[in-house]
């Protein structure tokens, strides 16, 4: 198959491959790698997937990572990321990355932040120190910490919250987003993987013609990053509220962006709700532009939002109930520090082809765990994070069927 | 070259394949694996070298692992492991593994130890219960564990002790190495791997010739455990007097081991007393059996007492020290933490070729450990075992390159 020029994206691409119902099986190139969609992004706050490396993630099929920019920001602090060549230099990790604004992560914060229209001015959780994100220097921020995909500064409305609290932060939210664009835009060439890119390759590339260029790509399976800036994603708020979230949805799409976030939802209210604030604001979205939504879930929640339509989804849940010994099998969640595991010889998950479920027994397991064992925390990490990858792919796998059995079956379908 | 039948240890055999000074390079054979010696044995106190999983260490070349009998006897009990085929099948290790009797642990409980002629009664250090350790109940232990080699039981005298305390610490350990072995040879066929191999095997093996029974062993790389069980290992003990190590000694040897340990070092005492003390004591054991170095040291030290004659050596420096941001590197040993290291792109160790030091710049490490990262002891814990096993490689190639070079240039010295 010939490769287009086309797939060398200036930021992003997105194709989608197949539907399903509203559910997309999709392909999103990036500036680092491509990315199979409908796609589960594993946490690495401080870049690090808390006690996995980068090549177990590789080799689990991990094919873009979250970092957090609040914490980032703090811990090394962004220069020195910048230096390192970004994020993907400074961890050492080659395929696509995409960062939050910092906004999430200031809104936890409570007590510790004021929101004014120019921003949001915090104290440290680490040494009550003060700062002040606003969408400039959030875009700053994460410029130069060099995700792929970064994401607009907004304002994660609290729950639950009145409906006039809700709009004036959907208001301030859309404020912002406009701010956040604007200097992106501005400033997009200063990614330090361009910049370090185009140093490394410019010699080169200045003898090369397309085709030679575009033969690198094949080869290398990577897109040529020389020209390539990140790419910005809006994020849709408006709280609890459908008519709002509509509101939202339609003027973020105005203002425009690569990709769109249903951000403001996993903070405290039913899943019921979330799920139809997910299904009625998916409605408002661009088919054609990536669907992230934010924080969430379980397993079957991520399986059920990716065949609503959500392509990306982030959450700690896989990792920080890792490190709490409750694991997710093909079985339902369990807790491994369960003494009825003590004398258990087989697998984590029959069902798992993980290299902890390959190799190391439940009693073995809950021996690490108990005993407060550093590896718990590893192979239990190992295998949600595992697990979590796999519930997408099989997502992906029955999308990719089912419009197949579709297209197939038409033809000899009877007529009623 | 042809296997010979001789290379079905029953449980251990030890060939010297080269020598340089007092040095040795040789080649251990256990039910279970080749370990090339001399040898350092990364510490995997719980079933676990803590953060590191058992394929990453089969990666760095580890050929031998220790466990903790107290530990081990504590949580998860010898019984669960028994269970599960010994340590080798809990932990998923086919490689071999050595257990210490728990003569030492219960020696550092201080306070919470009682010793009497029978034995020694302590309280754990996990919730204050109530335990005994006789040179029996040690070898049932440690048969239960189904470790490869397992060691006597021993007091470890304590430091500074005077002469007479010393030398009845001495006798005691004396008579309980006797008691020891007559445990071990009226118990050692219920070894968990020999009986659940054996069972495994029986009856295809019924219907083999020895021919072909050889054969699988030459292509497993494994040696044929149905027959086999572990080796016992004695230790000499003797404080820092050079006669007392020697009556020692010669007494352990008189009652016959299948290697021999030196105990009761690395106790407070100067390390030049330590040399001396291991260099004297070497003197007196047969040079064909393995010498085992317990508890030591730093990779100065190791390399040192290998050169002497030592063959296998064991220490929670590499792995503890790691956990502590404190790497060992061919330019001296380096602290993480400290700021200098905040933008420095390069390796931890330029000289390394360890999985850490290939891809992760001293930046990153630092910033690991700075912000309390998991990762930061799983990858510390790697360079450092690493580094160790390379420091044993070195010192094994330069004997065996010591002796070729000696042979070589023989008939052409002058002679003088």
């Amino acid at each position: 198959m010939a490769v287009q020029l086309e797939s060398f994206p200036v930021s992003i691409q997105f194709q989608i491959e197949a539907t399903s119902g509203l559910g997309r099986a999709g392909r999103l190139l990036t500036p680092h790698s491509e990315v199979e969609t409908p796609v589960f992004m594993p946490v690495g706050t401080l870049g690090s997937v808390k006690g996995v490396s980068q090549d177990v993630l590789e080799e689990l099929g991990v094919q873009i990572l979250l970092g957090n920019t609040y914490h980032l920001y703090l811990r090394p602090g962004v220069e020195t990321v910048r230096r390192m060549g970004g994020l993907h230099g400074f961890m050492s990790w080659e395929r696509s990355i995409l960062t939050d604004s910092g906004g999430f992560q200031v809104f936890s914060l409570n007590d510790l932040r004021k929101v004014s229209e120019e921003g949001v001015t915090f104290r440290s959780h680490l040494d009550g120190s003060s700062h002040f994100f606003s969408p400039e220097s959030a875009m700053e921020a994460q410029i130069g910490l060099g995700a792929d995909i970064i994401m607009a500064f907004d304002e994660c409305t609290e729950f639950p919250a009145d409906r006039e609290r809700v709009r004036s932060s959907m208001e301030l939210t859309l404020r912002w987003a406009e701010r956040s664009k604007k200097y992106f835009e501005e400033h997009k060439g200063e990614v330090p993987w361009g910049r370090s890119r185009l140093s490394a390759v410019s010699s080169q590339e200045n003898a090369k013609s397309l085709d030679s260029a575009r033969d690198d790509n094949q080869a290398g399976g990577r897109t040529n990053a020389s020209a390539a800036t990140q790419a910005l994603f809006g994020i849709v708020q408006g709280g609890m509220d459908r008519e709002l979230r509509r509101e939202s949805a339609l003027r973020t799409v105005e203002i425009g962006f690569a990709g769109y976030a249903i951000g403001g939802l996993s903070v405290g209210e039913p899943r019921e709700v979330t799920r139809e604030i997910v299904e009625s604001t998916l409605a408002h979205l661009p088919t054609d532009k990536p669907h992230y939504l934010m924080g969430v879930g379980t397993p079957d929640e991520i399986a059920l939002y990716a065949q609503m339509g959500v392509d990306m989804m982030d959450c700690v849940l896989p990792t920080r109930a890792a490190r709490h010994g409750l694991l997710f099998t093909s079985e339902g969640k369990i807790s491994i520090k369960q003494a009825r595991f003590a004398q258990d010889g087989g697998p984590l998950d029959p069902g798992c082809g993980c290299r902890v479920c390959q190799r190391y027994s439940r009693a073995y397991l809950r021996h690490l765990y108990a005993a407060n064992e550093l590896l718990a925390q590893v192979l239990n990490t190992i295998h949600n994070v595992s697990f979590y990858l796999d519930t997408m792919r099989a997502v992906r796998h029955s999308i990719l069927l089912g419009d197949r059995a579709h297209f197939l079956s038409e033809p000899s379908r009877p007529k009623s």
